[in-house]
This record gives structure tokens, C-alpha cells and sequence, in this order.
């Protein structure tokens, strides 16, 4: 079977349009042409190979990384990019570098936490990268919990000034991204402290490294957290450690759109609601939903491709084996993971509706829908995220021993994909919210609080709960709405039983640890390093 | 909480002897005190540091592992180690190394198909390193369908010789380990052919590289194949890539227990049964259970400890938060893991006297337990193996973004461990093994053949068919007959339930490509590399 094409036949199989349904995947025709078009730029440019990455030490990759992001700055401004394609050429560049946290949490940090003067200030030199940032948020012995943060920021009413200090060992910032080598700036949470009170997490702006020399600027300890899981991966990464001793900021690098402290260090809360922040949130995780479907299909394609070449076993009088693809148990591993690509694809497109919807309520003072789109997202996230994980893996195994080998690139996608499931919000955590949320809609059923969104159908539960499903025979589920209703009728029971399971454990020991861990978990802001 | 011993105070809180626990984890007071020894003298040795693997290129790492190899060996010399003491050594230098193959697959290959003749040959080169051999079975185009190997090995009666010879690009040894760089001899397995007539697979020594400089024999292309999974794990092995242009080896090497050539080219099979060679698979399954739980336990102790020492939310009146573990979530992931490398341990021991007993039923010739005692070792290997990788990676995620640093050990831990559910057997195809010997023992239920070893419950099927669970209270599970009694009655019924869904597919599509699957695979040979 040397130097056959095996594939060319299985793509002539196609029942649908494949021009069409690249057009469908993209989410418009123009997406598609936007996406097709700045790929096969970054494609042909030898500048950003990454054939050789798995090969390279630390060091060299890290040199690399920095040798790439600076070209692409270059011909981003070079061939005029826009905004949308000069974010897809970094994204097709496809290795995680200081830029993300740059462009996609310093700068959105500013402009939704900061004031208009703020803006005016910091957002120009962030555009014409003169300063490179990144977000320090997540600490040695604080990631979930972002209100237990311990590095503080406490006013000097004397010279107008914050100090930024790390009290303790496990106060010390740990794993922002871009902070180890690459970052000037960092948008930095610490618990603000006026006059011996605190007040809880703030952002403050503060620099970390000369302008001049790229030192580090007095006070300040920082460096690289060292090696991560894969070979290349998150290693193009500098996540990094950074311990502040005593480190004076003017008052004005606060981050005050939502409070603020007076040059008299009292300690104010503006009109702009809190909640406001939450959209960035709904957009956050609508951007890791379509990165799910997005590592999926690559995984997906790479297994299909595999399973069509791959021969084993069933030869007859000498002929060719049996393709892999022919296989049943390899077709119930491979094609529901086919399936989630495009059904996360959908959910995606879908979440970035949700996300102006939520934008457009919060504009207009209308938190209702609040919750349940936080319960949906933090839900979607940890879905998508946890079935894309283990679904790269799968796809790794069902390409056998080779799909161990680095060259078939699928160890990479899982080593630089899995921390998905993590960060944003612990994957396990996220759950936990989920159920909450679910229990709290539960209880107030028949309290003339009607369900939202998601979870309309729960207010349907007294129906659901005795319906029985219609489906008679097996064509009879090619009907969605009997896929839907089947889906409802078996939430809203197992929210149900779920609530009447806890209810036995009031007061008891058991229900307690459980409420605990439910209970425990406050609705927490971004965390993404 | 800087400085303070977390975890003595857990420690403290031992319900059992933990002196007595490890004798038991050993298997014996003996075994104890060697790993004990050999351990400590290999962690206060500096050259066996392996802090720095993650960090080093691949060049840099392979050269490291040769060096510690050689160092090894000096002082397994030095010591004058016994063999067991010598394995021991090896195992706690804790890195893949081309010594594996040497030790596990070379010397084993010879000692079981070789004759008594090659033993003399062979083995004291081997044994004194003089040589060093790997085992070329796997081909670029065939793993698991070892009777569908491509390379030939062609009788030449005018030379007395055999040619080997690799006749297309998938017939190239792919995957090798010890063969891309250290060794200088492999053991073979290729397609035999006297007179036109082809006689299957059988293994032939070929010597690769010269003893004087180490270069590739005439006709013989040979190299590593790149980058695995992880950044250290199995990129300190030189899995290899073989080919052979018409390689001519005298006759006398090939391996002939089983069957032989003679000097005409007559192929004649001895009387020594074939089943002989099975009884080495069931032991180098038994280490492989025998490893997943050192590895599973490896990655609970680390997840353990973590999660002693983490603590998050639950702070009350600004004391120190809650450990993670005591959160019933990080508890119903953890715990059960923790069980299972106990699990595993112990049905490793009892692997160890299946082997025994296996072994002598075969040197009996008595084979009525073969078929049982593969489809067991199939299934428990499949499954350890399985849970074993599956379990590092939950540990791993246990340890929130920690366990994503390499400082961790556990991203090592789990690139080094999961091509186990590939090796040896696939882990899928084992289980369709274990499937089809399971339907058959259902269908000959009744005909007077009773089952055997850990199918004897299927002997009393009606019983179980039809046995209600005779637990009334929680404690009741306490009791391991009931827990046994449960599993063997879900056991026979699914395997009942299977056994009747095939037979309405019997000539249909559906049922001949599920039979196909599991029909295809048949009993086949040993497939490390």
C-alpha cells in the first residue's frame, strides 16, 4: 500500500457539501474567508515553523517564542491587520506565548475595570506594545478562593501613594503568564487596606520591570516557575513566581471604575455596578467554549485520518487489512468525539448571543438573568473543556502506539489544552456552582419565581416529572424536540432527587460537608494566569 | 502557615501499624529490606539524580541515561548485587532505559525460544553486557496483528543462511526500544520462508552494529524516531526504526526451541508445545500489574499529601481555611484511587502465584488452564493499566494548576506511565479478548465443560441468575462474601445478557461486525518493545 493515497477515496464519500460546511464551522462566510486566508499566511512562513518544537530545550523554545511574537507584530503591522485578523494570525501561530495575556487580560483588565483617565493613559502604550502586560491574580496558596488573596495594597495618605506587599510565602503571585520573562506591567489583585481596614480585592496597575534595561524595579522578586507538562506546550509560557517587598505605586494606578480611594484615603464605591464585571466573564468563557470545539476537531481530525490509513488484522487470500475506521469499536470511540467537536462549535456561536444579551440586560440596569447565564457558562465551561481533554487523549489512544509519538502531534494538543480544565475557574469547582444554582431554582419552585433562560424547562417540572417518553421506534429519535424533552425530563428528576437527598441531611454531619463544598464556593472573578 | 509541619500531624493520625502496612505492600519482610536498601542507596547517590530531566534536551537527557546506566551496571558490579538486588537497582534508578529491553525482552526472548546450544551462545555475552540486545517485533504497519508482520527472513540453502529482509515501508521495525541507539543486537521476529513456502513468524538474533565501533552493519538502516510524550519519561529510550536490506545471518541463529530449519531447508516443528512460550506472557503481565500500582501509588501519595497541605475557603474568623481534604468532592476522587493501588498490589501477588501455577500445569503439559488464565491476565492488565493512567491524571488535576508544573512529578508520572494500555497488548483488543473467551465459557455453560480459576462462579450461573442481595443495612457491605456474591451475580448476568443480544444479531450486519471485532483478534504473541 506504499505511497497510495488512502484518504483521497474516504473524502470522496462526503454526503454534504464540504465548501458549505467550512462555512458553517467558521460561523459566516466572511469568518471563513478571514480564517482560510491569514492560516495559510501563517502556513507558508518559515518564521513560524513549529515542527521543532518537542526537540528544543527550554531556553531555545522560550527564545523561539519571543523571535515569533515579534515578527508577528512586525507583519501584523506591516500588511495593516485588522483587530479580528490580527487575533487569528496570533491565534494561528498556535503556541501559547506573553501576547495572549497581554492582549487578552491586561488590556481588557484596564478598559473594564479602569476610569476614562485611566484609559487614556495606559491603553495607547499597551496598543503600540510599548508596554507588555500580563495579569497577576492567582497566588502560590490562592487560586479558587480569589477572596482569600493575601497580597496587600495599603494606602500611604502621607505621599499618596499604595504599597504593594507580599506578606507571606504563599502570598507570592504564582503562574501568570508572561509575568517570568516578558512583562513590564501587570494588572496586580491585592486586598486594598485604608487606615488599618480592608476592603477586600482590588486591581492596581503596577510596573515590574525598567523600561530601559528590563530589569526589575526595586522591591520586586520575580521569575520563571519552570518546566510544565509536554514538550513544547505551555513551556513557550513564562509563568511566573513575582514577591513584592514594599512596593510604592501613585494612587492613581488603582483600577477605580468601580471604587475608588480619595486623595484623603477614604475608600468609596462608585455607581457602576459590580456586576457590570460579569460580562467579561460570559465572554471569557465563550472564547474557551469555541477553543474546546476548536482543539477537539483537530484531535478528531488527526484520529479520523489515522483510523482511515491504518490498517490491522481481517486480511482475506492476502488482500489488504481491514481499516481501523471499519471497526465498531473504533467508530463508538472516535465518532461521538466527532459529534462534540461540532456540537461545542454550535454552543459556542451560541454563547457569543448570550454574552451581547447579558451585555445589553447589564447596560439597562437588568440583572435577572444573572445567575442562570453564570450557572450556564460556568457549566458549559467545565463540560466542554473536561469531554475536550479526555476526548484528546482518546483520540491519542485510538491512534495506538503512534499517537505516543510527538509527531503525531496529538501528545502536544493534550499537554497544551489540559490546563483549560483548570484555570478560568476549577473545572470541579464550576460543578459545584452549577449544582447550587440548580438547587437554589429547585427550592423555589412554586414560589412564583419562574426559571430563566437554560433553565426554562424547569419550570415545566411537575409535567416533566410524569411524562413518559413517546419514542416508539428507533427513527423515532431523529425528532429533536423527543431528544430535548428526554433531556429535560431527565435533569429537572435528577435535580430533584438531588435536592430531596440533601434535604434528609440537614443538620447531619454528611449533609453538611456536602453543603459545605456547595456552599463554600462564592461566585469568584476571573482567574486566568 | 510558613514553615510548619503539615503533614506530621496527619501522619500522626494512623489507625494501623504503618511499619507492619509496608511489609505488607512489599510482600514480605524480605522484600521490604531490599527495596528498602536498594532504594536509599540510590536516592543519597548524586548520580542518579533526576531532578533536572524535564530541563535537559533530548540529546543531553539520552547521554544522561547512558550515563547512569554504565555507572549501574559498575555498581551492581562493585556491590556484587544479587539478580533480584540488580532488578531492584534498575527499577529505582526510575527511568526507561535500553537495559529494560536488554533485560526484559533480549534475555528472556533467547532463554524461552532458544535452544540449549544458543543459551551457551548467547547468554554469557548477554549477562556480562559484552552485548546488548533489544526485541524487534513491532512494525511501522503492524502492533497488534503479529501474524501479519511483513519482514522475511528467507532460507538460503546454498550459504546455510537465512536473508532478512524488509520488503515494504510499513514492514520497517518501528518502536523498539534500545534499538536506536545502544544496541547490537536485537532479536528479530519475521515471516519464515524455506523453498517459497511461508511459515509464519519466528525469531532470528541479528547482530545490528558492530562490537569494535558501534556503526550499522551492511545492510542495515537504523535510527531513533523522535520525541515521546512528556518532557523527560520516554525520551530517555532510543525506541527505534529498523530496516534490513537482504541481511544474511547464519542459520544456527535462529531461535529453535520451537520449531527448526535444518540444513536442507526442511522445516520441522520439535516436540516442545508451543503453549510453553504463554507461560512467559502471564509473567510479564503479572510485573505490569505488578507496576501499575507502584505507579497509581506514586500518584495518590503525591495528590495525598497535596491535598493535606492546600487549604481553601472556609476560613471562620480569619483562622487558617479548610484542607482540601477534607472536602467530600476531593475525598470521592481521591479515596477510591488509594484503594485501588492497594487493590492492585494485592492481585499482583496473586498474579505471582498464577504464574507458578501456570508454569507447572505446562511443564505437566496440562493446557486445560491456559485459556482462563490468558483471558484473565488480558483483563486485569487491561484494566489496571487503564484505571492506573486514568488515575495519574485525576491526581494530577487533584492538584489544581500545581499539578501542572513538572515540580509536581506528576505530568512525568503520567507520560511515562500511559503507553502501558498501549503495549503488551492494547488494552482495547485485550478486552475483546476477555469478551470473547467469556461468551464462549457462557455458551459451553450446561455441556459438562465447568469453568475454571476466576470463572468457576459461572458454574453456578443459574444460582446467580436468580440470587436476590442479601443486604439489609449499611454494615452488611462490610462483609466481603456479599461483595462478592454481588459482583459474580452482575458479572454472569451481563455476560449472559451480551451472550443473547449477540445471538439476534447472528448473520446480520450489525452482530458479524461486532463478531468481527472480537473474532478477529486472535491469541497472539508478546508485543513489548
Amino acid at each position: 500500500m506504499d505511497g497510495v493515497d488512502q484518504l483521497a477515496p474516504e473524502r470522496k464519500k462526503a454526503q454534504f457539501d464540504v465548501d458549505e460546511m467550512k462555512i458553517v464551522w467558521a460561523g459566516s462566510r466572511h469568518a471563513f474567508q478571514v480564517s482560510d486566508r491569514i492560516a495559510r499566511l501563517v502556513a507558508s512562513d518559515p518564521a513560524f515553523r513549529k515542527d521543532n518544537r518537542a526537540m528544543l530545550s527550554r531556553k531555545e523554545l522560550f527564545k523561539n517564542t519571543l523571535r515569533k511574537a515579534a515578527y508577528a507584530w512586525k507583519r501584523i503591522i506591516e500588511l495593516r491587520l485588522s483587530e479580528e485578523e490580527a487575533s487569528m494570525l496570533r491565534s494561528s501561530v498556535d503556541e501559547p506565548a506573553f501576547t495572549d495575556l497581554h492582549w487578552g487580560m491586561f488590556v481588557p483588565a484596564i478598559k473594564g475595570q479602569g476610569t476614562d483617565e485611566q484609559h487614556q493613559k495606559w491603553l495607547p502604550l499597551a496598543y503600540k506594545m510599548e508596554i507588555i502586560g500580563c495579569y497577576a491574580q492567582t497566588e502560590l496558596g490562592h487560586g479558587s478562593n480569589v477572596q482569600g488573596l493575601e497580597t496587600t495594597a495599603t494606602f500611604d495618605p502621607q505621599t499618596d501613594e499604595f504599597v504593594i506587599h507580599s506578606p507571606t510565602l504563599t502570598s507570592s503571585k504564582w503562574w501568570p503568564g508572561g509575568l517570568g520573562k516578558a512583562s513590564t506591567h501587570a494588572v496586580v489583585y491585592a486586598r486594598l487596606i485604608t487606615d488599618g481596614q480592608d476592603h477586600g480585592v482590588n486591581g492596581f496597575i503596577v510596573q515590574l520591570r525598567s523600561l530601559e534595561d528590563h530589569s526589575p524595579h526595586p522591591g520586586i522578586t520575580i521569575g520563571d516557575i519552570g518546566m510544565k507538562f509536554g514538550n513544547g506546550a505551555y513551556n513557550t509560557m513564562d509563568n511566573g513566581v513575582l514577591r513584592f517587598e514594599h512596593v510604592r505605586i501613585p494612587r492613581n494606578q488603582m483600577l477605580m471604575r468601580v471604587s475608588q480611594v480619595t486623595r484623603e484615603g477614604k475608600y468609596v464605591q462608585s455607581n457602576v455596578p459590580r456586576q457590570l464585571l460579569y460580562g467579561t466573564m460570559v465572554y471569557v468563557r465563550q472564547t474557551i467554549v469555541a477553543d474546546a470545539s476548536c482543539a477537539l476537531s483537530r484531535a478528531v481530525c488527526i484520529a479520523t485520518r489515522y483510523s482511515a490509513v491504518r490498517r490491522q488484522f481481517g486480511s482475506k487470500n492476502g488482500g489488504p487489512e481491514t481499516q481501523v475506521i471499519d471497526y465498531k469499536t473504533q467508530q463508538n470511540r472516535l465518532f461521538p468525539l466527532l459529534a462534540s467537536a461540532y456540537a461545542f462549535r454550535f454552543v459556542g456561536e451560541w454563547l457569543k448571543w448570550l454574552y451581547t444579551d447579558v451585555t445589553q440586560r447589564l447596560q439597562a440596569n437588568d440583572f435577572s438573568t444573572l445567575p442562570e447565564a453564570h450557572a450556564c457558562t460556568a457549566g458549559l465551561k467545565s463540560l466542554t473543556t473536561t469531554a475536550t481533554a479526555d476526548g484528546i487523549e482518546e483520540c491519542r489512544k485510538l491512534c495506538g502506539g503512534h499517537g505516543y509519538l510527538c509527531s503525531s502531534g496529538l501528545p502536544e494538543l493534550f499537554a497544551v489544552y489540559v490546563p483549560a480544565c483548570t484555570y478560568e475557574g476549577d473545572n470541579i469547582v464550576l460543578l459545584l456552582q452549577v449544582a447550587r444554582f440548580l438547587m437554589k431554582t429547585v427550592s423555589q419552585l412554586g414560589y412564583g419565581n419562574m426559571p430563566v433562560g437554560t433553565t426554562t424547562y424547569m419550570g415545566r417540572a411537575e409535567q416533566l416529572m410524569q411524562c413518559h417518553c413517546g419514542v416508539q421506534k428507533a427513527e423515532d429519535w431523529l425528532n429533536p424536540s423527543a431528544i430535548l424533552e428526554a433531556f429535560e425530563a431527565r435533569a429537572i428528576r435528577m435535580s430533584v432527587a438531588c435536592a430531596q437527598n440533601l434535604s434528609k441531611f440537614t443538620n447531619q454531619e454528611e449533609g453538611n460537608l456536602f453543603i459545605l463544598d456547595i456552599g463554600s464556593l462564592k461566585l469568584f472573578r476571573l482567574r486566568v494566569s
